[in-house]
Formats: structure tokens, sequence, C-alpha cells
């Protein structure tokens, strides 16, 4: 197998003593293959066994597409009116070692369940494990022209955001701030969204996933807590600045001032050859040490790259050593129910020196509308 | 079981033979208990069983968010120090007549693997079945409410159309014409994105789920291919209009006037009574009778609603009878490899007496640019 494209995934294999993996459309497709396709109700999977070529499962409408990857191995496609059954099982013919596989590796994470029982039928004595983290691993270090878009995405979402709050005022609703930043957005450059941004005022700002309300209107001593991010050719930015409007009260300052120390000890901290455990207790002792423990609710920070929510997770208990290149955010919060929350994210990358804190919008507590 | 929201779900079950099922933050949630959550790589799950009080498992930090929801049965909350794996054992301990179940019903084309096999886990000898269809047929028939609302977004994407094409100009690219369908989208009042919209010129249009490109610039006789949608409180248009910069080919012409006849047989040819099949048999035959039958790769529509893609697939084969209420798309589509790919795509409701047509775009062929 000298498919070089394939080498990251080999090794993969092979440390993880995988018979096999079976990769479907997203991240790690992208990594691999140099683009991506929809995960839709018509399942597309590329399955690598650890020798010899790889097969492909496509659907028909996009076979024309698929034909662009230059895939080194064997194709079986499928039409919308007989199923992809029989796909499935010409697959399962041309890899007669892997019907009784031990070890088939799947990206659990991101696999349907639909997918996995058809691989079930095709493939019935294998034993199917969730190999996601390993997988995964192939992108757990950026390669310098990676952070670079990366970047891009950040310049882009940071300006798009200056942009937004000139325009709030109090009395507009969350989903009008929304749609303003999305528009500015793509007026700055953006080729996508990261992920539906959350823009969320006064109690629904203490929901860490809140959902902007078009029957709320902003006023005064409101948090405004937005958390997004623009893409960048398949990079996200994932950035969350929390804003008062018109003024603040004094325990609403001391709680943002409390996740602004935890924030900044994370980025103090992180560094190649520690933890992301460590870095997540020293950025939960600062929360935990304040007068607010009880409205501490979620880890750190998790991976992001080619997927918004990767490793490595910043979560206590993850014994995952920090290396140069992997790239991640630090986002600690407090939640007071039903009055106030707060976040303040950044996006760091390891470095063999220490991090580059990749998001420069000022952290000092900001007064708008 | 008195929960009246549930009552759609408890006919599901008993219908389908089912003991159980889960359910995951998506559209059949969302249906259900009016609000949905981000599907994310921490597992929030709802198992209704056939009979007694459903349970969740629900992520530590959505807590104070799915308390709101009014949910009738036991919550297991986790932690991401701890993990999941304590949380489902809870639930399986709340509901232990699902241990060794036969028939426990999955949304299997919306639930990851990793969240199958945890349940798995907790569910040692429970034997999973996909009634993904069975499940997601609570929202087959729309209400009057949901289509208005279905309306709505239509009504907003035509408008964000029509507004975008005003701009386009040979030389822009692809991605130059997206940003501009997005920001228009948003300006026009969507709430957010159906998908990442299809934007295709020349042979890129010929690729029935492209990419758009930023290295490409539009010139005169590419066809220009614009699939895409506004979304409003949930519900998403789903529309393609397929226009021609400067001139049109007669090659070209021809093709674009088989796929409109084809659309418009579509559209007269659905009506309550009739099954998927027979829609999907008359538009194909239109295309089948005509010189490009070669280039014709895919069905001819699916359902449409909280979700984008959803029954019924308008598909030869699916004998699923069409009744009022029932929202799907017409699409029907010809692409020609390395050239040119035309279709058209329009959203209807079947009513009592034929259907509605829910976009009115119109659908001659136009020069633009």
């Amino acid at each position: 197998m000298s498919e070089p494209r394939l080498e990251p995934l080999k090794r993969v294999l092979k440390n993880d003593g995988l018979e096999a993996v079976a990769l479907v459309p997203g991240p790690n497709f992208r990594r691999l293959f140099g683009r991506d396709f929809h995960l839709m109700e018509r399942p597309l999977i590329v399955i690598v066994p650890a020798s010899g070529d790889p097969v492909a499962i496509v659907p028909h409408l996009e076979l024309a597409s698929f034909s662009e990857l230059g895939f080194p191995g064997k194709v079986f496609s499928w039409q919308d009116e007989t199923g992809y059954a029989n796909a499935f099982a010409a697959a399962a013919e041309a890899l007669p070692n892997l019907k009784s596989s031990n070890r088939f590796g799947l990206e659990a994470q991101r696999m349907r369940v639909f997918e996995q029982m058809a691989l079930a039928t095709a493939f019935p004595d294998a034993r199917f494990v969730d190999a996601h983290a390993g997988i995964s691993s192939i992108r757990l270090r950026k390669t310098p022209d990676e952070i670079e878009l990366l970047k891009e995405a950040i310049r882009i979402s940071e300006a798009a955001l200056e942009a937004t709050l000139k325009t709030v005022r109090t009395g507009q609703s969350e989903t009008e701030i929304n749609g303003q930043l999305i528009r500015q957005l793509f007026d700055h450059g953006a080729d996508g969204l990261a992920f539906d941004p959350i823009v969320a005022a006064g109690r629904n700002a203490a929901e860490p996933h809140a959902v902007s309300r078009d029957d709320y209107r902003i006023k005064s001593g409101d948090a405004l807590l937005i958390d997004f991010g623009g893409s960048w050719r398949g990079f996200s930015a994932d950035i969350t600045r929390t804003f008062f409007v018109s003024q603040v009260l004094d325990d609403h300052r001391a709680l943002y001032e409390t996740v602004l120390a935890a924030n900044q000890r994370g980025r103090e901290t992180a560094r190649a050859g520690i933890t992301a455990s460590d870095v997540d207790d020293a950025v939960q002792t600062v929360l935990e040490d304040s007068n607010f423990a009880k409205y501490a609710v979620h880890k750190t920070g998790h991976g992001l790259g080619l997927d918004i929510h990767e490793a490595p997770q910043i979560m206590r208990g993850n014994q995952q050593i920090l290396e140069a290149g992997m790239v991640f955010t630090i986002e600690p919060g407090l939640y007071k129910t039903n009055e106030c929350g707060v976040r303040i994210e950044d996006n760091v990358a390891v470095t063999d020196s220490g991090i580059e804190c990749l998001t420069s919008f000022p952290r000092d507590l900001r007064i708008i509308g």
C-alpha cells in the first residue's frame, strides 16, 4: 500500500491493533482526501484495512465528485432505487478477511447507527469498536498551514464581532443581533459558520448552550454573551465574549472578573509537556476558590480544527500530554441560573515554548449599547 | 402515562411493536418537546418505554435548559469529569424491563454509534432496531401552523435569491455569490440556514452536491445552479433554480427544458392517494424519454420539515401513500459531467384536492449577469 495520503491512518491501524477502520464524510475524511461530502441519508463509507487496498461505498449521484479524489481502491456505487445493501455486500466480498474481524474500528462519534447496522449486515461476524479517538489523532497536531487557515477564520470573526457590537442597542432581540453577526461574518469574508451562533442576554446567558430568542429585548444591566465563529476553508474560529448592556451590577462584575482570571490562568498554564488535565485543573481551581464555585458547570475547553469539538478535551482526567501543534479552546464560564452568565473563550495553539494565543479580541469588561 | 406530548410516540411504539425508543436531539426531539439541543460529543438521550414513564440522560451543563421542558420522567445527569456511563447505568436501573428488550427502537439515521454503544453497555441483552422511519412518522403530516412557518422560510428565501441575482456578474467566484446569498437570507429575516448553500457554475453544476469554489470565475455560457434555503423557527426552505450567465447554448437550453418539463410533470402528478413511487415514476419517465436519459442520477425528492431530508422519499419503490399535510421537494435534475447541470426544485404540500406549490420563484429559463 503505497498511497501516501493513507499513511497516517495506516499508522493508527497498526498502533491501535485495528484490522480495519471505516470512515464517513467529515473532518477525518477531509483531512485524508482533501475534500468532504455531505453526511446525509445516503451512506458514503470508506473502509481502510490494515493491509491491502481500501474500498469505498458511494451513492451513484456522488460518483463524479468522488472520482476526483483519485481514490486508490475499488468503488462500489449504489442507486436510490435499489438501495445500498448490495454495495455493502460487494465491499465485504472484496475484503473477505474482515468478515470476522475482531477489531473493526469506527468513527463512533460521527458515524450514525444505520451505517453501522449496514456494516454489521455485510460483515456479520465482525466486532466493531469505537476508534474515534485513534482515527481523529491524525488531526491532533496541526500543520503551520492549517494554523494559518485558523488564524484567518479568527481574524474574520473578530472583525465581524467588533462591527456587530457597533450596532447593538437596548431593545434589540437576541435573534436580531445574531442575524447582524452572521451578516458581518460573511461581509468580512467567512465562507461558512462554525455553528449557529449563541447570542444570549440576561438570564439566557446563564444557559451554556442557549438558543437565541426573538421575543426578548435586551435591557440595561443584561449580560450579553456571544459564542460564535466564522469558518475559512474548513477551519473554524470558536470565540466567546461576554459584554454588559449600558451598566453592570457589582455582583456581575465580580462574576466576570473571576471568569477572566480563570481564562488568564488557562492561557498562562497551557504549554507542551503538561497534560490537558493540568490545564483544566488550573482553570477550575480559580473558579472553585472564588465565591462563585457553584456556578461552574463545564470543562475548560476542547480541541479545534476541521471539527469544532475535537481532541484534546481540556478536562480533568484527560492525561493527554500537550504537544506543539495542538489547538484548543480555553473557555471557562460561570452560570448563575435565571440571572447572569459569563464565558470568555480563546483559541490557542501549543508551541515549542508555550502557547500562541490565536484570538486577540480584548477581554476587559466592556459596556455596550 | 398521561403526558399528551408523548402520545404520538406512544402510538408508534404500539403500532410498531417496540418496547422502547431512544431519542437524541434533532427534529423528532424538537417536535415532541418544543425545543432542541445541540447534537454534540456529550450524549443527551431520552428513552420512552411502551409503558411507564420516560427517562432522560442529560449532560450537567444542559440541565437548566432541559428543566424548562417540563420533562415528565426521571433525569439522570452526568458531568464531563466523570463521564456518562453511570448515568446510562442508572437509566437502565430505572427501566429494568428493557435490559433484555427484544425491540428497542433507535433513530438510526440520527443517533451516532457511540451513543448506541453506551446504550448497549447499559442494556446488555437488548436488541436494537432501526425505528427511524416509525419515530419520524410523528412529523409526516404537517399542521397548518407548521406549513405557515415553512411558507415564511420560503418567502424569505425567494426574496433573498432575487436580491442576490441582481448582484451577480461575470467574473465573480461561486463563493462570492454564495456569501452574497447568505447575507441576503439574513437581511430578509432568515433565522438560520437550511444547509450550506450550493452555488455551482459551469462544470461544477454537473455535480449534484457541488462545493462552491473560490478559484473559478463564472463566465458567459455557464449554467449557474443555486440550491439553498433559509430557515424560520425550525422549518427550512429547500429551493433550487438554475440560471445561465449572459447566454445559453442550444444543447443546454434543451437540457433545461427537459428538467423543467419533468419538474412540471411532478407538480401536476402529485396528489393524495397515489404513492411516492408514482410521483418519481412520472418525473423519471420525462427524463428517460428525452435525449438526456443518461444524465439522470437521482430520485425526484424528499420530505421537508424540521429536517431537510426526511420522509416521504419521492422515489420509485417507495409505496408510501401521499396524504394531506405531507410536504416534499420535487427536484429533477440532469448532469452532463464536466459540462453542465440543471436542477429545478420546488417545495409542495399535499392537500385534500391535489398539492399546494409553496415555492413560486419563476422557472422559465433566465439569463443573468
